[in-house]
């Protein structure tokens, strides 16, 4: 079951508990923002019902709330943190940022990091780059969850690819995990006694299977697009840890410490009137978005969307009616809130149960 | 029927009929040695298989073979060619080249070029890239040939999206369409009365299809990953047109010039030792793609591969065997490089009989 609390009040709760965890004013104001916007914009996977297992991971020691990230490399308009396994939302958000303000001194800004831990919503930094008015591409790449195309055993991870166009009526903002489906969405399908929309892995049998409950026993989830998500996985992996100077996926396996503790992270930022007009860009990117979106639908009730659209709408509906959340999560908030921080991975147990 | 051809006898031939087209010997060479390379590479659709379709571009005027790439744009690393519709191939050769450089004196490149036409296989530039010791990344934009999610008319391109990786042993390269297959690959498993290994598209009555006869009927080709490819290549068409200031997807199709006339391309370089020692750099990617090939196998008569080493094994069997091509596709090239030019979209005809 779900419940709808307003903004502020989700945002204040999710601060108090930030703060319990020892978390300074600032971080714990911008950890809070983050995770309720995410869940205001639909993302609650990666918004409020990842505050738990966050908790556990900085009790576990995983995660050192009061490590900043340092500059260890720096050549022109490409820079390198080492984000001493701080917080992985304060450290993507600097790291984003460092990235378009050399976009704006430089026309384009790559900042890399390793050392850092789970940035939660992936698409977060690539939405924070086209406010600033900017071009974001981002990624990460995360310990294996997924198997290799071919395999049947996880190899790579879904490593999340995001890109972001700064339309100033609204980004268009791609957020793609390398899996057709995250193992959360499994989970949400398989409790509602749901299948999948398409198929999304195969069952232990190795035949291609729409069954949610299926795909978490064999482990099996679907690359997207089959073998090009495999491929992308790999490459991003390999990319993230060259670049930031870091772990690569196995690396991350080896150590055992969770989701994305360690990894490493590429943001891109480019000034997007390089070499265009700002209004003439402008206009080419509403023509082109309208065009798209005129696009006959299948379905009249549907009418087709770029992506980035509809999470703009979903988000007003938030400001407006509160943000949804679990109750389960959200009273496990409520506790850390309220200074209990004997907290179990309620976001794993919601999933998995 | 195929034939196998020795790589020199290929590229002298399609060096000939390249020289009859009114192509510079500098050109000429340049163009047969990609073409039959990507031939080599197994990437037949978009080596031997389009010159007959290029040659009718350029006798239709939709391809300029006297024209050079104009810089018109630039900011630090970053810089804007024009490339008035000359070779796809030769702009984008001096493109990637161009990346490469700024790479190497700043760290990173950005070049982008408009009006240009087709580059026939997208993988050819990160190849290339690769090769010169750089990271690249590349993506193109091109007319609407796939419906947007949600939508049952084509809406967006397929824009295909490249990522290579300098590992000394062997490239690691992602070359990736948005559609989960070719129209041409639709044609090819059609002649040879197949279905295709996983569902490629929809039906005239809407329901996803492996038969690929029913999906060219329909025009509603299956974006890789489903929405996630449909979402990918509109950012990437948007992005292409954005930084390069030229033509967007629906641009090209009010134009009605063919595949790619007058398109944007991206390509970026990147020094992989910005910040990691060569030694170690290149350790770490050996490391981590032998442990991607490590992973247990579904048929252990295919071990599992990154993106890329069966390229180079395919390769390394052409040269020595000789490159594959269709023969009505490489009698048509003889003809070409005989003086007889009055060629027809063999690669089309192929394709669609």
């Amino acid at each position: 079951m779900s419940v709808r609390i307003p903004f502020d009040e989700m945002k204040a709760t999710a601060k108090k508990a930030f703060l319990n965890l020892g978390l300074s004013e600032e971080k714990a104001e911008l950890c809070a923002t983050i995770h309720t916007q995410s869940s205001a914009d639909g993302v609650e996977s990666h918004g409020m019902n990842r505050i738990p297992r966050f908790a556990e991971y900085v009790q576990k020691g995983w995660v050192d709330v009061h490590a900043e990230p340092e500059l260890v490399g720096s050549k022109g308009a490409c820079e390198n943190y080492d984000g001493h396994l701080g917080i992985g939302v304060y450290n993507a958000v600097f790291c984003a940022d460092r990235a378009a303000e050399l976009a704006k001194e430089r026309g384009i800004g790559l900042v890399t990091i390793k050392n850092t831990t789970h940035w939660m919503r992936g698409g977060a930094y690539a939405w924070r780059i086209a406010y600033k008015g900017y071009m974001g591409i981002s990624w990460i790449n995360t310990e294996s969850c997924m198997p290799m195309w071919g395999s049947d055993e996880p190899g790579v991870g879904n490593n999340p690819f995001c890109m972001a166009i700064p339309r100033e009526k609204g980004p268009i903002v791609v957020d793609m995990a390398m899996s057709q489906y995250a193992y959360g969405k499994l989970g949400v399908y398989r409790m509602q006694g749901k299948k999948l929309p398409y198929p999304g892995g195969f069952d232990q049998e190795g035949h291609l299977t729409d069954d949610p409950g299926a795909i978490e026993k064999s482990g099996r989830i679907l690359p997207t697009g089959y073998w090009k998500g495999s491929s992308l996985a790999i490459a991003l992996d390999l990319a993230a840890a060259m670049l930031a100077n870091g772990f690569c996926g196995t690396d991350m396996d080896e150590q055992g410490k969770g989701s994305c503790t360690g990894c490493c992270q590429v943001f891109i930022a480019i000034d997007p009137y390089l070499f265009g007009g700002k209004e003439e860009v402008q206009k080419m990117l509403d023509r082109r978005v309208a065009a798209a979106d005129a696009s006959h639908p299948i379905n009249p009730a549907h009418p087709v969307k770029c992506p980035g659209e509809s999470t703009v709408a979903r988000r007003e509906r938030s400001m407006k009616e509160g943000v949804n959340v679990d109750e389960t999560v959200w009273a496990q908030i409520q506790q850390l809130a309220a200074g209990n921080l004997d907290v179990q991975d309620i976001a794993s147990v919601v999933i998995k149960k």
